[in-house]
């Protein structure tokens, strides 16, 4: 029973020392050293005195190592995860885990022969407003959920070097896309039936600088992610439409709100003006028929997922389960076929 | 040259009613009488000190009646409008002017046999929030726009009894769609060239009780147009993306505004703390390198709808023209076909 694994950093740009600093704060996860190509970056490891390595092969023999973190570009997750798998690490690999799911299966094929779990980084399941928007359902605050808008919006435009290139896994649906599919998948278990996206190019790279992805599950739900880059006015992160009310929340920090019917029928109901015109349908509802409510606040277990790493090479079950990555992969294949039918 | 035009209503509900207060008040319009089936309109109508009439006959008949105003259930528009402009009453239509492109052609070739003017009251041409919109895209203040929602939201359902009933018109699509897909045509000239649509049903009517609509035109601009009318949190009436900025009026009172970029690159941009994770391109611009502006705030000249009425029958031009009303019909029309390729 390991209390605490060996790790080393392959790839140590920003999610490469993110992880870095949160793997020492949860004491689960000893680092041992870090692997870059970039002198910048082996000079930055060195500062925070951090053993850096030649090479793969120094990460492979170094003794006592339990597993790697691959925060390495996209397009480098496969080879990384071949030729540690095959030399028995464990791969905690960052998100997307592949630019397919065919490339993933081999992911999954080299972990398999290698003996090792292998273990993407989709951490959002445990950010808290998606804790918050499961437990909306759970609790049936709302009344049954039959629409939800997924919103993660910026104005920085597509960051970095490498996430500007296709052929590295760059674009906003490799990047933000596979956490919101991810958590959709993880909302509403039933099979997606319908897929359409569209992409947007407005920085004019060759990979989309965001786009609005609708799914529709076989249980009825629609949901629309929606990824911006060039967005001035962020959106809210959540909004939930119910058969009794509707929920938003507004940002990370959970700012928001839930309005609830109280009652269906408004006898107080009046017509109002509205622009050049006149309107009974769309005029405010009387307070008395509504309550506002505040959103909960659940709050996940620190360092979630570390913990789950640790408890699944323990021989525990695994959180982020390989086929739950394979589907959310899927997804995002259709997505850039545009409109097709399928069910996945 | 006439400066009053004597007119009569047809169908005295919430609409006709309205019309009748708003018409008095321009004194453009000199309000004759009324004709309803409903004892309880006909009753209203004498109240407010209106002519009753007994009969469609009664009204062709009087004596000096220039036009009719139809404020009728949406399937009475057509033979309606076939009777009076076959005894040369100008007539003028509530919206949607009739259920199909088809039937509008069967109420423009009754009106050119009958030698009147037939004018659909697209009213919201003039509401002052789409009047700012229209503005902000002439003056370029967030540059180019790509992407606009149009969204009207409420939370009392269907209203009244015959829009719950397919075949008199019901539904929110012929509702409050023809305004919006109205509007949007105003907006962008260019050719539609993909409609889709996703119609919601839950309070189980025949009917659509709101729809998500989505737009794409020649020009490049994406559309959306949502009416929702189980909604209890309301959504921004308009939400504009242009290549240098976003614009978001919440409401019909114009509250909002306007963030433009000013330095397009933000070198005091600092990553943040996100739900369980982190992000450098979510996160917020540093205020110096954008600026908020306040909405501009347009106002339409008073009773502006019934003054180019009365100035077509003098001669001059027709604001809403009956192709633009056909146009919008025709974009309904494939709205419910689901996602068909067009070219409208």
């Amino acid at each position: 029973m390991k209390k605490q694994l060996n790790i080393a950093i392959i790839g140590f740009g920003g999610m490469g020392e993110w992880h870095c600093h949160q793997m020492k704060a949860s004491k689960i996860m000893n680092v041992v050293g870090v692997y870059d190509i970039s002198e910048k970056r082996q000079k930055r490891a060195a500062e925070l005195g951090l053993k850096v390595f030649e090479s793969p092969v120094a990460v492979a023999v170094e003794e006592g190592l339990d597993a790697v973190l691959i925060a390495t570009p996209n397009d480098l997750h496969l080879p990384y995860t071949e030729y540690f798998a095959a030399r028995g690490k464990h791969i905690i690999c960052e998100k997307p885990a592949a630019l397919t799911s065919g490339y993933f299966e081999m992911m999954t094929d080299a972990a398999k022969a290698g003996g090792v779990l292998l273990i993407v980084h989709q951490n959002r399941r445990w950010d808290p407003d998606f804790l918050t928007v499961k437990q909306l359902k759970a609790e049936g605050t709302i009344g049954e959920i039959y629409d939800i808008e997924s919103c993660v919006t910026g104005s920085h435009g597509i960051p970095g070097d490498w996430r500007k290139v296709k052929e590295k896994g760059g674009g906003m649906l490799m990047d933000w896309g596979i956490h919101l599919i991810d958590q959709m998948l993880q909302f509403d278990s039933s099979p997606v039936v319908d897929v359409d996206c569209d992409m947007s190019y407005i920085e004019g790279f060759e990979v989309d600088d965001g786009f609005t992805l609708r799914l529709r599950f076989q249980s009825g739900l629609r949901a629309t992610l929606i990824v911006d880059t060039n967005c001035f006015i962020n959106r809210p992160r959540w909004r939930m439409q119910g058969t009794d009310g509707t929920a938003v929340i507004e940002n990370w920090a959970r700012e928001g709100k839930i309005v609830r019917v109280k009652e269906r029928e408004d006898k107080y109901l009046r017509g109002i003006d509205a622009g050049n015109g006149f309107t009974r349908t769309m005029a405010d509802r009387s307070a008395v028929t509504v309550e506002e409510l505040p959103l909960p606040e659940p709050m996940p277990e620190a360092f979630a997922f570390y913990k789950n790493v640790l408890a699944a090479v323990n021989g525990g079950e695994l959180a982020v389960k390989p086929e739950e990555v394979s589907r959310a992969l899927k997804v995002m294949g259709f997505a850039t076929l545009g409109r097709l039918p399928c069910r996945i």
